[in-house]
């Protein structure tokens, strides 16, 4: 009840008290410490713009070159900006969204040579640019105009501030299109002479994309003119992509622009920007955007003399946040997922309703299972539920539970069915959803004649196809796991006949066990071990992984694994090596083996439980000086501050855990394995008003290990804390030293494998 | 005799003893002072890439985007290098060339992401970088290949040192098209598995343009394809654009490609190779190029404890020998300048031969005539004659002289026929070369009915037409000058007609004089002045320039101006304003006005001579300031060194004549202006083994003034030199003060303008 309570304080003091929201404190705010450009160099792949939590608009600079290091638009190493664009992904891989590009120009624009087929874009400087929670700036060089963004959920805001010049323009780019996007259907119509609409449809990792907008300028265009591109990349689009607004304007003037988006229809589009963002008060809809997210990052409150790892932890915290993003209207509509192919697959309606909820898509979830979903229980509990229910809607709209989809759209990216471990999780934690519909949905997505999970049922592992591209090793792991957490489910409901065949599938991984050799290694259809076989070596049967990184991944029984390797002793060498035995110079890393240490890479998921394995050998010293270093040396304050793909909100949940001093090693087991603190302090927001604080005693430069744990004042008898001990408030104390001690912690409990906090 | 004799020896050291030309000595060459960044940056306009004085071929990084900024290809700013193409135009605003891009890659190139028209590009790196004259090096991080570019004048050389990667290709893109240039006919073909030829014809700025090639390998590719762009832009080209040549390469493999050009046939571009780089050995034919650079920048031996002044000066140096560039083959085929549209416009063989000379293109005249030409006829004796021969076969391949011609193309191109002043000069200076077929030349091109010349005759100057965007006053201005040009050689040449004729149109300036506002103003067919006119407002009469900036261009009699102007005072009055009067923020500046001081734009050409107009006001001491504050202010040892567009070697030009002492006010009178010298002394190597010194005495940070000047130990009478004084050698001094010194001066005599020295 609390909850909702202050869920609705959040909303009055958004959406009513203008003045209020307005105010803004003298003192430093939480986001005062966030810088949205970490990331945006090296290989963080995320996106400077501005956007509100988990909102459906992401309005950020693109600059206009394909390929992997811009693939969210932007790349801090540019020197050119060539547009706005108001969809755009964090953090990952995929070479989509950038729907709506506007861009203004004038006749200032000398720099640019006249070409039949004119896309404008601008020199920019980092000198003129600054990004805060939603919001960005930036001044285009080439026109002396400067521009603002911001975004409440649905709409993007933009305000030009212009030099005179009666030759100003705004561009608005319906066919702008790089990388896998590309446009299939595009309208734009006047509404009048302050507002157009239309539509973007498009195809590229996801297939149907629908983008409707309205668009609504504070000043009215004196004159405007359609364009036809003349070649779009290889798919040419029939008729007018482009609209060029058209002004005359005195220096100082400002042009306000707010683009509601929808996937159902402009008048969704229109009703966004109708409630949403009332009036043409720029500073007001920023001052908003930062209030909201003040409210988030309050959640957790550090104590910290270090700035930048102070900035560092909170721009964690808000990348957290920048996925699922929202898929519905304002009343609940949206484009369901059963036409990405352009067809309706399973012959439903394309459009569907949420009823009372918000429905989210932006699912990565081979990487959020990990820790991004396991935090949003403790920061996000009134979204966990909408979050659920958005998977469930999947199901209902495919008949499967989603891998990786996006803008309503299946794109099949990635392996396993972590949908599952993500409803157990939540369902554990005693989230609100149909529970019943969950369990079918999870068993069902386990059971289908689909993604070798067919073959994985008759054989008990996924055998290497002819091709031999198909991450068979990752898959049966990963699979594993999943039923695992399906067996956990049927328990809980009553079904023992699942839960029994469920709990037997869980053990498939020791199926690609080579006692020979001691590791985990791809099979064929006969059941042969595969050869040659090189542990180092990234082979197709290793998802953007190789044997090393993959070994550790059977969360739901380290205690199995340990025995498999031979006990604990061959286990820690093993481990050992994991951490010490580095690539050489011949060894060729695919692009995701970043953040290496040794065979380690943080820079991808698969490795990100590993370093918490030590605990299981009750020698958590080596889980908390790994811990240290990675959270030390793999997140810094600068552009290129992350060793790898942020990954929709994964990469920082990590550090938010790990900072905070323990972490999901098996997210879905409703416990947290006990790391090292970052911080002195740390206050943690739960429901009902209370708090969850961690305390680090003794707090030094040079206390590097923990001592002893004390929970609510008791010495830790355990190596993990529940979930429920964090949500029911408490304190969590953690006695620093300097040297690394293991005694104090040899007698603490390990958790049992076959149950759930 | 003496000068043939260097140019012998030249070649024997260039061609013959290899062994000689790899010597390096230890000691700080010249070549090492050259920072050929200079200007890839800001407006400049520059490539740092690979190229021999005045060659054929400038093989440098191509960046991919389109626009002003890397209108050479490169821009310092940005972070991606999409190849290396072999032709590339130096400090200009014209988007064209960029023939044949070369860019390796393997399958480490996993930032791409892969699209149906994948264009490969890197990133790269400035710290893994370097730039001297002759060699450009960068390391494409996105593939670990480390490229090495050199050339010698018709062939560009690359090497490629590789990592291991059994996927390595090298592409060589025909397709590759930005800016203006367009592809109009693409040939490919393989002649052996070490070797492919081919050719791109291509229009843009300049129609027309046939480059023909041949690329040979040092390594045997394994396999190769070839690709059809689906889409080029919007001018579709049908058929194979692009060859991929695959690889197989280990560690440190090092592959070598050398391209020849022609603009005749894949014979003569073999011819190239054979000729000009026997051999694979990458280091050698570096190294030669080097020494040749070195063999320039000797001409001219400054000594100066500012490191960084010394950079910009060579760096200067450097950049004036980088056009005009080589058309013609190593036989002296090469296409003529008569089939620009395609047509052979005038009936004549679209290939010509040079006889006895080397054929010489890319003339910046509307630049270049003003500093860069004086200055060859100092530095560049041999090619002097050389690249009037060219004017003239261009001339007889067309009809007229050229006005900015590129790969034997008229581009029509900015104003006036400043041919004529080039040719002018060298006549007076005794250059080799028909002497009536140039007068003819000069005269017909004095005489045509295009370019408003015919309107011009008719009217004594030349009126705004209906547009209004004829650059009427700019055209007046330049004609008359030009006139006086011809005037002075019809007079040479006892065509005492001609003579009375054209000095009499060289007073045409006069007519646009309007005596009530003491302004040069555009008028109409009828005489009358166009209303409104704002001397400082940026208006179609003048081209890319106000009437501030073009008052002064009455090179060729400033005496006249002044007694128009009302006298010496009042003229002092209106020069001092130039300096003075800076444009406000309201003032809307162009592309090309940059460098200002006041109204004086450094950044472009119409300003170049008019800080030294205060030597006709006996008055020096405001020249020498303001010569002293262009060369510490404009030009710096960075990438963003220059004010404004580099512009074929005049920006570099103006600057060594500056800093030496002098400048060519009339650049055909034969005459330098004195200015200030700004390094201790400075050795000009002449002909016949002499040298020409310049001393400053009492040499110091203070001493910003110029107390007097001597010539060889006399005092010299007269605020000019004759270029006979310098040619003839001997020693100018001037010795410095701290104090403006203009009694000294007072007596001194002005130039005659009705005389060539």
């Amino acid at each position: 009840m609390k909850t909702r309570c202050v869920y609705f304080f959040v909303l009055l003091s958004l959406y009513a008290c203008k003045k209020e929201t307005q105010y803004v404190p003298n003192t430093k705010m939480l986001v005062d410490y966030v810088n949205p450009f970490i990331g945006t160099d090296g290989p963080g792949n995320t996106y400077p713009g501005a956007t509100v939590p988990f909102g459906m608009v992401q309005l950020s600079p693109d600059i206009g070159i394909p390929g992997w290091d811009r693939i969210a638009g932007y790349y801090y190493q540019d020197s050119i900006i060539t547009g706005f664009s108001h969809t755009h992904l964090t953090g990952t891989g995929a070479g989509d969204l950038y729907d709506i590009l506007v861009m203004p120009i004038n006749s200032r624009s000398n720099k640019r040579i006249e070409e039949n087929n004119f896309k404008p874009f601008s020199s920019f400087n980092h000198k003129q640019e600054e990004a805060s929670p939603g919001y960005y700036t930036v001044d285009l060089l080439d026109y002396g105009i400067k521009a603002e963004l911001t975004a409440t959920a649905r709409v993007g805001i933009h305000r030009y501030t212009f030099p005179k010049d009666k030759d100003t323009e705004i561009h608005v780019d319906l066919g702008y299109t790089i990388n896998w996007d590309k446009p299939t259907a595009i309208h734009i119509e006047k509404v009048n002479d302050s507002t157009i609409q239309g539509y973007r449809m498009s195809t590229g990792w996801a297939r149907n994309q629908k983008v409707y907008f309205q668009m609504q300028f504070s000043k009215p265009f004196s004159s405007y003119g359609y364009y036809e591109e003349k070649a779009i990349n290889v798919n040419p689009i029939k008729g007018n992509t482009r609209v060029v607004l058209k002004y005359d304007v005195e220096a100082g003037d400002k042009i306000v622009v707010k683009t509601g988006l929808s996937t159902t229809s402009c008048k969704a589009a229109a009703h966004a920007i109708k409630i949403e963002a009332m009036g043409f008060d720029f500073d007001a809809h920023r001052d908003k955007a930062r209030l909201t997210w003040e409210k988030e990052l309050q959640k957790i409150k550090i104590t910290s003399s270090d700035k930048d790892k102070k900035s560092v932890f909170y721009t964690m915290l808000y990348q957290s946040m920048l996925a699922p993003t929202l898929l519905s209207d304002i009343d609940g509509s949206y484009k369901a997922a059963n036409d990405e192919y352009g067809l309706y697959k399973t012959g439903k309606d394309s459009l569907a309703k949420a009823n009372g909820f918000n429905r989210y898509d932006t699912f990565s979830l081979w990487d959020t299972f990990r820790a991004a979903h396991p935090l949003y229980t403790i920061t996000q509990p009134e979204r966990v539920s909408d979050m659920i229910k958005s998977l469930l809607a999947h199901y209902k709209e495919t008949d499967e539970l989603p891998v990786w989809s996006l803008q309503g759209s299946e794109t099949n990216m990635m392996i396993g069915y972590h949908a599952v471990p993500v409803i157990v999780d939540a369902y554990f934690k005693g989230f609100d959803f149909d529970s019943e519909l969950a369990y079918k949905a999870c068993k069902e997505s386990a059971m289908i004649q689909d993604r070798q999970v067919d073959i994985y049922m008759e054989k008990g592992y996924v055998p290497v196809d002819d091709q031999h591209e198909n991450w068979s090793v990752s898959k049966t792991l990963e699979y594993a796991y999943d039923d695992w957490c399906i067996a956990m489910f049927a328990k809980d409901l009553g079904k023992h006949d699942d839960y029994e065949y469920f709990l037997k599938r869980s053990e498939n991984w020791a199926n690609l066990y080579n006692e020979k050799t001691t590791w985990i290694q791809p099979k064929d259809t006969k059941g042969t071990f595969v050869k040659p076989f090189i542990p180092k070596q990234y082979t197709p049967y290793f998802c953007e992984s190789n044997a090393w990184q993959y070994y550790w991944f059977v969360p739901h029984n380290i205690d199995a694994l340990i025995d498999k390797t031979g006990g604990k002793e061959r286990f820690e060498q093993k481990l050992d090596s994991m951490f010490s035995y580095y690539p050489g110079p011949e060894d060729k890393l695919p692009l995701f083996s970043t953040g290496m240490i040794g065979q380690y890479a943080h820079g991808n998921e698969p490795s990100h439980h590993v370093a918490y394995l030590y605990n299981y050998l009750n020698n958590p010293s080596k889980t908390q000086k790994l811990i240290r270093q990675i959270l030390e040396n793999q997140y810094k304050n600068k552009p290129n501050g992350h060793c790898g793909n942020e990954d929709c909100g994964q990469m920082s949940s990590w550090y938010i855990f790990s900072s905070l001093g323990f972490y999901p090693v098996n997210p879905a087991q409703g416990i947290y394995h006990i790391g090292i603190p970052l911080f002195e302090e740390a206050i943690i927001q739960v429901p009902n008003g209370k708090t969850f604080k961690v305390i680090a005693s003794n707090f030094s430069k040079e206390n590097n290990y923990v001592k002893q744990v004390f929970l609510n004042g008791k010495p830790l008898q355990r190596i993990y804390i529940a979930h429920k001990e964090i949500v029911n408030g408490g304190v969590l104390e953690f006695v620093m030293t300097n040297t690394a001690n293991n005694n104090d912690f040899k007698k603490l409990e390990t958790p049992n494998p076959n149950k759930v906090y």
